[in-house]
């Protein structure tokens, strides 16, 4: 693990890093965090880890509740090339989009494949912000909404160091169902109500099919990508509450 | 409105009153509350207003957040005498769950007559509430499950003094909807995922008749009456959100 840049305010340390060919950022307090959690924030598809959601989110968790917060771009977005595989596939998306057909085959080829790759990419994150002296053997939490669950389900899956998490907004396929009835830390689950891409029912069935005996979901108002800015600190109270040790 | 009873602590002061044959609670911080929201608060069908429900929520309001709180007994409840015709619905109520019949018949014709009389006997408790020196003409909120809600569905409706609620757990039938669609302040639903007597199906609907511009649904596992502790709080949040004064 390589830092690559650090910016330093009165409130928060934002350091840039390369992992193998993974690019992350890492936001910690500017003074020692003593064990706080880290919350790996997972970015929405089309976005990448230093988007203005991710980077309002990690903010909010280090400024507010002295967590630290870290964040890598997923296969094919931010600092990373898509390769000719994820390209077609997003042609085909676009192309279904237009002809006004449904775009579940190629979204669902597309996140299976990002997940399979991104999942590992995550762990081994994991594993190194671990093995920093600043960070430690800390509890951990994860978030991320549409492309940032379609990784994060399976992820919490299989990761046991993740202890809580927050997901919502995702198109629905039976690979994700299927890890979704692995998970069984604590999750609050983010239903956008008026969402026009994702239907509601499938959001409900997603929440139904976690196997976690301890789960929240909040539906809110409004469509895709319309989340209320007030859930940030409901995530933040959740991890509060399942990830602060005693 | 008369006071009965008073009971103080070094964080709360407790007075029941009398108004006109209601007999109510209301809790205050020790030191003025200089214009803090009040929070009304409707106990569940079955309890009354010193039920440990809502003295937890009451006590949660006012000692964490300097909020005033009241309860009122609805009718049949706490220290009111039951008439003879709502206890010829509650024993139909009860004939019909021992026989495995549907009990919508007598529980929507108990509730709709509860909240008939229960609607302007909460318009009085606000008019003389509003009329104390200590609370004045401040901020109003509403809470109540169950039976709470079938009450304030149809106060929330009619009330333009009450700007903000929380509702949930409760039986629908038409005439709750029929008020639901006239909300349109803010408003928090519950919605535990697992009631075994009240289908999750009717929740969701309710949500969505709710006319309010800006509403939001907590689901939380568990069956009826098994909102998970950190809801009050939540309720709290939500009540700071809209309630007070900038």
């Amino acid at each position: 693990m390589k830092f690559l840049s650090c910016t330093s305010s009165d409130d928060i340390v934002e350091r840039t890093f390369d992992l193998d060919g993974i690019p992350g950022v890492l936001w910690t307090p500017p003074i020692g965090s003593e064990g706080a959690p880290l919350i790996l924030i997972g970015h929405p598809g089309g976005q990448h880890k230093l988007a203005p959601g991710p980077v309002a989110r990690a903010r909010h968790y280090v400024t507010r509740y002295g967590f630290n917060a870290a964040a890598i771009d997923a296969p094919g977005h931010g600092d990373r090339r898509r390769s000719a595989e994820d390209q077609r596939w997003v042609d085909a998306m676009m192309a279904a989009r237009q002809a006004g057909e449904s775009l579940a085959p190629s979204i669902t080829a597309l996140n299976v494949s990002l997940a399979e790759r991104a999942v590992p990419e995550w762990r081994a994150t994991i594993d190194a912000l671990s093995g920093l002296s600043e960070i430690g053997d800390v509890t951990i939490g994860y978030g991320g909404l549409t492309l940032g669950s379609a990784i994060g389900i399976p992820l919490a899956a299989v990761e046991p160091r993740i202890r809580a998490a927050v997901f919502g907004g995702v198109f629905t396929y039976p690979e994700l169902f299927d890890a979704a009835r692995q998970v069984t830390i604590p999750v609050q689950v983010l239903l956008p109500w008026d969402d026009r891409e994702i239907d509601r029912q499938t959001g409900l069935e997603l929440f139904d099919a976690l196997a976690s005996p301890e789960k929240t979901m909040h539906v809110t108002t409004g469509g895709h990508h319309q989340v209320p800015a007030f859930e940030t600190d409901d995530s933040a109270r959740f991890y509060v509450r399942h990830l602060r040790r005693r």
